[in-house]
């Protein structure tokens, strides 16, 4: 066994309390006793496929060459949904088709899909209800052991994709952005980028300013958490590459009552 | 050391914010640095051993042999409840001996338990509140350096085993079930297993109708979350074996009113 | 590599929900895939440095020889703090120099601090927001592979230490003490220690008291939680070497309406 094939991300809606997520754990040391597993999280919203597809972009660019991320988010189980695996930028990516695995088909030029039918590498009997226990985590683990994804099924052209919101000029002098997300610190983490907002780079204040549905103004562009002073809404370049709408020692959501979707503008000019 | 044991699961009531858990994962190590831990929950609810028994059983069948189980949900630490090693269905068990391994020791028909007194095996001093630190944990780990069982004390004859609901017919048309368990989903685990109703095999609509305790009648048979309606309440054979009361997209706990304990009723016939 | 140079703890405030625990997770495996990883807790409260001191003092005595600890709790990444690497005890902890290493600092009198800032063992770009990615996840990494700590940078003589409320005698017959920590049970663990009450060792009842801010008087000692009647608060030697007081099956924190911070009193004497 090459020396990384043995690491295993999972990520799920299953939650922290029940059996289900070492159930598939079990399932998977019963095919291959050397994994070591890494929880991505299992506290993604029930059926939130969207935060499940945000989160999974977020951190799998940080795992080493041959990893198997595992993510199940999985409203559609025992429908007719297809389930993957998929080889994109060196890893390697086990899922149902439900577009959770957006980000990473966008991001990786050389992402290959395959839909998994081979049911002898699956658990018998198959559940309606649990294909995270009965084909996914079996077949992350079978990955493990150097099956090769054709081996699984037939390539698959063109799988799920979710459209997240995009950056749009509406005006020349306003900006459409959207929130995509509110981290644990009630961080909301837009979809601009530095370069979209003149603030950042010239540094002049007066630049610009963010605006909210409920028309509050963000007029405070700073580059560290420390930078602000307590209780101050100001605007950050964040870790994830987007600027984020920050409250030092705060939740930015609460404060402004803000969401993952919610739609911002950006007033450009003085 | 054979490939297979160096796996340990942990479950307790400990929650995830303290030292607690990391502190029996340290003594562990200590006593063997290879060991994989796998968490099943730290979230059973303080001091709730009949869900950890249901938790832990729905968990350990799908863990490879050798796995060693430590289950710590132990109301009566520091009284003269015992604690035991078990060896079952070709895994090891270390837990209070407080009816935590109910559904392993009724399941399993080779299941051998002894108590544990032999105490050169814990670590010292032992605390008063602390056995899962003092002595579960180094008996999990004494286990996976190829100790036998019955080093670590006599034989026990009778380990403790809690009395489930069970299904039962009260009249000619009408059983007696019970609620087992209510997942993170707000999915209602049943004591009821498929062939109790008879509206599954033959699938003619009417043939029985579960009512509860507030008289609310569930009469919506189906084999998959996918094939109910948005907000449908309806009946499904679970991932557990057992069938499910479930809302597509929704918490059938919350719908229905009803808890782990909650009696229901299941009317035969048309 | 030496066989105990590959545990890694974490100790945040990064929360279960979002990425960021998995991408520090990811970035030391690319740097070694044979780590083992062990959560303390990712719970802490936002920017609560005081108690991530507290869980990591008691956590890490548990680890073996050459265990390394990644604690980052840092309201002041992106300014002027220091990123400090210590060994003690025969351990290493990697951290923010903010205090969080306090209780390590004050019990190994063999303590070594040196200052990170040997930037080419950083992630790069290095983040004005995640250093806990970017440099703490490194270094804790490149330490499991034998860099030597006086590499990352110069020795630093006094690395920051909070103070923690002391015990201290007020009058003859009266010692003021705190409650340093609430845990999951809600058990509240004092700053007392059993020698500094007479009612253990002597257990001749009415020899103190402890009284709550709100008038409340606690006069029960008792040596395991099962030795307490249903409901009844009493104090506890607890598992931290600590007094502890306690609720029997129940929560003393919301008994008494008390919490991290609080000052009781002890008043000696019949």
């Amino acid at each position: 066994m090459p020396t990384q094939l043995h690491i295993v991300t999972l990520l799920t809606d299953f939650g922290l309390k029940d059996h289900f997520v070492s159930a598939m754990k079990g399932v998977m040391l019963g095919l291959n006793p050397d994994l070591h597993f890494v929880d991505i999280t299992h506290l993604i919203h029930p059926q939130d496929v969207r935060s499940a597809a945000f989160v999974l972009g977020q951190a799998y660019p940080y795992f080493p060459a041959n990893t198997v991320h595992l993510a199940v988010v999985d409203p559609g189980v025992g429908s007719a949904r297809k389930a993957i695996a998929v080889s994109a930028g060196g890893q390697y990516f086990v899922a149902p088709d439900n577009g959770i695995l957006t980000y990473v088909l966008e991001r990786e030029a050389d992402a290959l899909a395959y839909e998994i039918t081979a049911d002898h590498y699956f658990r018998k009997p198959v559940s309606t209800t649990f294909h995270g226990r009965d084909i996914f985590a079996p077949v992350a683990a079978w990955i493990t052991r150097n099956i090769s994804l054709f081996q699984f099924g037939p390539q698959l052209e063109n799988p799920v994709r979710l459209s997240f919101p995009q950056v749009k000029k509406v005006r020349d002098n306003l900006i459409q952005a959207a929130i995509l997300s509110v981290d644990h610190f009630g961080n909301l983490i837009t979809n601009l980028k530095p370069e979209d907002l003149p603030a950042y780079g010239g540094g002049a204040a007066g630049t610009c300013k963010i605006v909210t549905p409920q028309k509050k103004e963000i007029t405070s562009f700073r580059n560290a958490y420390a930078e602000g002073s307590e209780g101050e809404v100001f605007v950050l370049p964040g870790s994830t590459g987007n600027l984020e709408i920050v409250v030092r020692n705060g939740s930015a959501a609460s404060t402004l009552g803000l969401a993952a979707g919610s739609v911002i503008g950006v007033v450009l000019g003085p």
